[in-house]
């Protein structure tokens, strides 16, 4: 991907929100947190914030970008609320 | 569980208002304040908090976030008022 | 009691607003400044705050909290005004 | 007087608004401009501020106080712009 | 003149705005803008603030005051935009 | 160019939008977030910033400036949210 | 020129705006922003300011000031977007 986040802040795809993924995303009762997945970090994040984790972020803290059909947020590390780790995944 | 809150972020679950618990929480008369069980805390919380033990809060600084059916909040540690340790459960 | 203040607050107990107790309480005519006893004090507050003193503080800075049917109210210590120590109860 | 203030704080007692008092209160054309008597300082205020001097201040920068039937005024230090020595009194 | 301006703020007097003056008063377009003449500094001012000199300054971040009938400014020393020596007066 | 930006400031050329560019800028849904090249960088920016590439920023942070029929945006770096190398152009 | 900017406040000379000068500022689309010619700098502005050179602002960040007929700016050096140095005007 071209586009690079700048500084403390962090690229993410919002996922398609099914009802159905096994991500849990549908779970989330409260519309002003979502969910994304990190595509990539700026130079001045803390290390914690890995390619393929996933954030969560209240939504008015976020840029919504659309690049090649795709939805992305952009935001400032200290705005993401919580986080899962990728390696979660396998243990659904 | 397998979301975790992030820097000095507390994940603390609300428990069920009755008003027959033996916590007393049903005591607080001001709606403003709610008191949560700790789930997990951020990496760069005091040490103060643990798991298990309660925080009192406003409400309005803190994000509520429902996963699995249950209600959790996210709130930085420095928005917490007071709190209760775990082991005076113990002693009721 | 059980719960503790967090930091450099302070937990305080609203005294009765009768207007005959013998420590001035009633006189106050602003009705945003309050006085109220001191119950418990955080971690990070200043020596000059003691339990069984009392402080006067701006309602309005206050959260307050009813537990067992008292009136309490927790206070950042910066946001009081004025202190009374508890020894001037006995020259009265 | 039992009640002290905390860290910045200056407690001054309002006098009252005759038009003739030797202090030149009475020719303080703005209202928002007030005069007062030092009456007790907290421990973190300057030693410019001594008890018997009088300070000039804004009306919405201090907080009203009313004890015994007298006035008082508290303020933070640095919210009083003026101030005029005790020894001034004996010049007039 | 008793009254002494505290930290760092300055007193100065307003002079009469007419048109006429060799000052360059009147020429002051926008209202916003005053032109006043310093007659005592706070301890904290700069030593560039001398006694005699005259303040440019936004009248919206003076506090007005009265005195004797004549009108004074106290203002912050940091407000003050520009100011011009004494000494060019002789020049006029 | 004459016109150099100051400390941390950036200015940047904006790009015609057409929708058929091969710099995807069509492609951004959110009316908010813009993208245009670098032109020239203040002394205080990140060496990050060079000129020929590109950032994306927000438009209400940026103030436009129109010079020979073209319009520039300066903005300061830190609220530029992310970039695409110039070289990137010719993987395209 | 009597009137000195103070600190970091610099005094701009606001040109005449014809629409035929040789300097560019008729093309400045977007009437926020200013151009104006250095007269005078505080003594705390950064040595990039030289008496002469022209700057760029926005209008609401600069105070207003008409002296002898002729309107001058006074802002704060932070506030100036861009500059041009003087020698381009033999350029031209």
């Amino acid at each position: 991907m071209k586009i690079k986040p700048l500084f403390d802040r962090i690229l993410a795809e919002v996922e398609e929100r099914e009802n159905k993924t096994s991500l849990g995303i549908e779970l989330l009762e409260n519309d002003m947190v979502k969910k994304a997945k990190i595509i990539a970090v700026g130079g001045k994040t803390e290390p914690i914030f890995k390619v393929g984790d996933y954030i969560y972020f209240e939504e008015n803290f976020a840029v919504k970008i659309k690049i090649d059909q795709k939805e992305y947020v952009l935001l400032r590390q200290f705005d993401a609320l919580a986080y899962e780790e990728k390696t979660h995944e396998k243990e659904l």
